[in-house]
């Protein structure tokens, strides 16, 4: 059975390699798209698509619902409009899979609750990146067994902030499970302030910032005479797609709202 | 609890290498070591360990258990004698800890039976490297989700053969759960022969092989726009004592034979 | 003093990020474009270029530099016509600067022949990638000291090719200046053939190709105890510039032909 | 012609490592070893090495210089006594190849001045391991074309200082030949304190202690689109024997003191 899918974001450089992801997959029909203007009929009209891309584009989720019956709602769109978006999909019967970070706690709350009393599944994910999502869930399994662990993270040195936000989450993730140490000798002294990293709970995150660099992320696992390395690349936004098509079809028989790739992923 | 544990094979280099580790263990006594000659009446006898390692050696298994009653028998001997010793350690009710990976397939059957039946518990593991088996396991897990997979071995110059057996496993346990499909480009040619490395089910296998390299392993799968590398490196050694140290511990719960540690972990 | 320069090949994919460098860099000025055909005055009738991009486009080589007296002519176009170019441009007292390997030995000799006769620097280079040609560069240097050389090299899954071009090419650069030996065990058996890889006068050459993949090599040389690893990462087009802006700059002081970066990174 | 080699030290850890390899190599000849005790007439009479090992031990070096009329004097003795060594084997006219830190620099001043005077050859090398010094020397030469630098250096937990000696030496040799800059965006900031490493002139220098690990660096150089790793590893006291053997050679046809073996690679 075909999975009936419309976007929110469709131009967007996330959703415009959205569009090209679902119209390429033979499981899946991009049926509509969500626009907050009205910039024409269909895709075609928006310039950025080859004529064969037609799916009709709606300002309104309502009309859109009852005019091409989506199965799946992708929402790239900013955190101020998927909340709103995410509610209304849940009440019109269509499946949300969000990917963003910018809901409230209350909103999730709020969401969580619909999508529970009406049965909608509804996926939200800050990261759709599966490699990267993997990446996080081994590293938190390892630590278990290996509870020495080092992270080196490393961005192009256009990015502001270090440690990554991917970079926080895996060694909050690891926290959860492994008991509180610091790494290194207790007795280690740095001479030159700041070589051995941001303190996450006795974990130390390095942060590289280059030129070049797209976004990259090591864990360091050390053991008695043995060390295990999990690495994520993500060369370009490609690796996001694969994260996207898992969730929509993932989606479709879930009955509630699913917070983080890594709880579809076994 | 103290886990009362004897060692067979402890004048061996990983034997060694296992007294002290089971000797520093705050959770573990050993309490007596089997050997097939007489070599003295303790371990310091020896002169392979401190005087202060005082462990009175066996020659019989029977004897041994009748008067240092072990909980587990650690057996790091060779596959000669591993099958008699455990079998017999079953019977004797001492739980079996066994790295080797010379059993038949009878013999296998045979011990899985004695165990099911007397309800003793039993770990035997070709490999002992708690991160060689993380390794398996997370690329076992991830080519679910990015199925092109190659693996990358590499091993000091005086190894044989090629692949090396953890490189085979990996791929024997991917190949288990992921569509056949071959590499790269279906008209892609080699213009040196080998170039493409070495065909297990569709996933391709390279060997390395240069002086200085210990043990080496790392496992490449590619989606769009992004790689996930889990790789695993063994520096000595040491790095099979933390699997034998969770062995001793897990065997005490078990009340059958598990093969390979990857059963134990989660 | 400002570097005029010309560019043939501006449309092309590796065109346009050289216009965009070329404008960008505070040492040069483009001072027209040269192309095959009329496509319009300047480089922003094209509709590839902004509307400040107004470098005049011309078909004619003579006609270009009587107009517009470029110093030296980045030539990024097709191996057919990058001969006539070069030859022409050296004739007209321009320096060029070419990115290809499309040139027969006749014609190489030729050109150099010109070159040393004229006194215009010329430089040809197969790659532009600063950081290849010095991967390289050391692979080559360090395997005077470290013999035992292996050579991984990572490519996408639509490259039909193996080994790469540039896996080759270090091959036979540390070829010239170590001892031909074979690595491994002279005894060492392939259990899958192919795991040794591709074989290279003794050294091996292992091609991976995986989705998601761009282009990186690494060069592997081991010794007693330790290894040392050179690697470059290829992440996007934007590699090549660095060699462009480094050639343009490079050429100005040259009065001959130099074949391959290698030869002006000292 | 065969290189006749006395050793101090010989019954340290490297001192014994050396001993073998001088034995095992077919140009060198091992006559004699110097100590400062009498522990026995040969290395025999030591217990630690097989009784093939004749080689005469004496505690006075001019007796042992008019015994057996050594080349060169390997000293892996201390800091206390390499000074005393180094200048009486210049006296001598015995080539000293010393590995170690511990002169002050007047030690070194004088012990230059007295070798070039006499013209003998001698080599002081704080780092005996080839493939660390190639891996200094090639960054150091990359940075001029790739000067956005960043060091990540890996050692075992049981390391006090900060970053390590080899990564200091490394930005230190870099900052030398490259323009100094600040790495990352001059906005950027660290959210944990750390974070971005130890600041040496701009560049960060990264370090990671986790058990297993011996002694590993990478420098790391990223351009537009690129990324050029340079990595050592050590993994064990072996990685210091062909730094021994190539100055021994070496020190054979020099007239001076040189300081580094990076002044003896080229």
């Amino acid at each position: 059975m075909t999975i009936r899918v419309t976007i929110a974001g469709a131009r967007g450089r996330m959703g415009q390699e959205a569009v090209h992801t679902i119209m390429k997959n033979p499981d899946m029909e991009l049926v509509s798209v969500l626009d907050y203007k009205n910039v024409g009929k269909t895709l075609e009209d928006t310039n950025l698509f080859p004529p064969s891309y037609g799916a009709p584009i709606f300002t309104d989720l309502t009309e859109l619902y009852e005019k091409t019956k989506p199965d799946v709602l992708v929402d790239l769109t900013s955190p101020e409009s998927v909340y709103k978006h995410t509610k209304k999909a849940l009440e019109l019967n269509i499946r949300p899979v969000v990917g963003t970070t910018g809901f409230t706690d209350e909103e999730l709350e709020e969401l969580t609750a619909i999508a529970k009393t009406t049965g909608i599944g509804c996926i939200i994910a800050p990261n759709f990146a599966v490699g990267a999502v993997l990446m996080m869930k081994f590293a938190q399994q390892a630590a278990k067994y290996l509870p020495d662990v080092e992270i080196i993270e490393m961005h192009h040195d256009q990015k502001l902030d270090a440690p990554s936000g991917t970079g926080m989450k895996t060694a909050n993730m690891i926290s959860k499970i492994r008991p509180v140490h610091e790494q290194g000798h207790p007795k280690e002294k740095e001479t030159i302030e700041g070589a051995r990293g941001a303190d996450y709970d006795g974990m130390r995150i390095h942060s590289v910032r280059l030129p070049g660099l797209v976004a990259h992320q090591q864990v360091l696992l050390g053991g008695e005479g043995q060390l295990l390395t999990i690495r994520h690349d993500s060369f370009n936004r490609g690796s996001f797609m694969s994260g996207i098509v898992l969730s929509v079809k993932t989606v479709m028989n879930l009955k509630e709202l699913v917070y983080g790739l890594e709880h579809i992923i076994d």
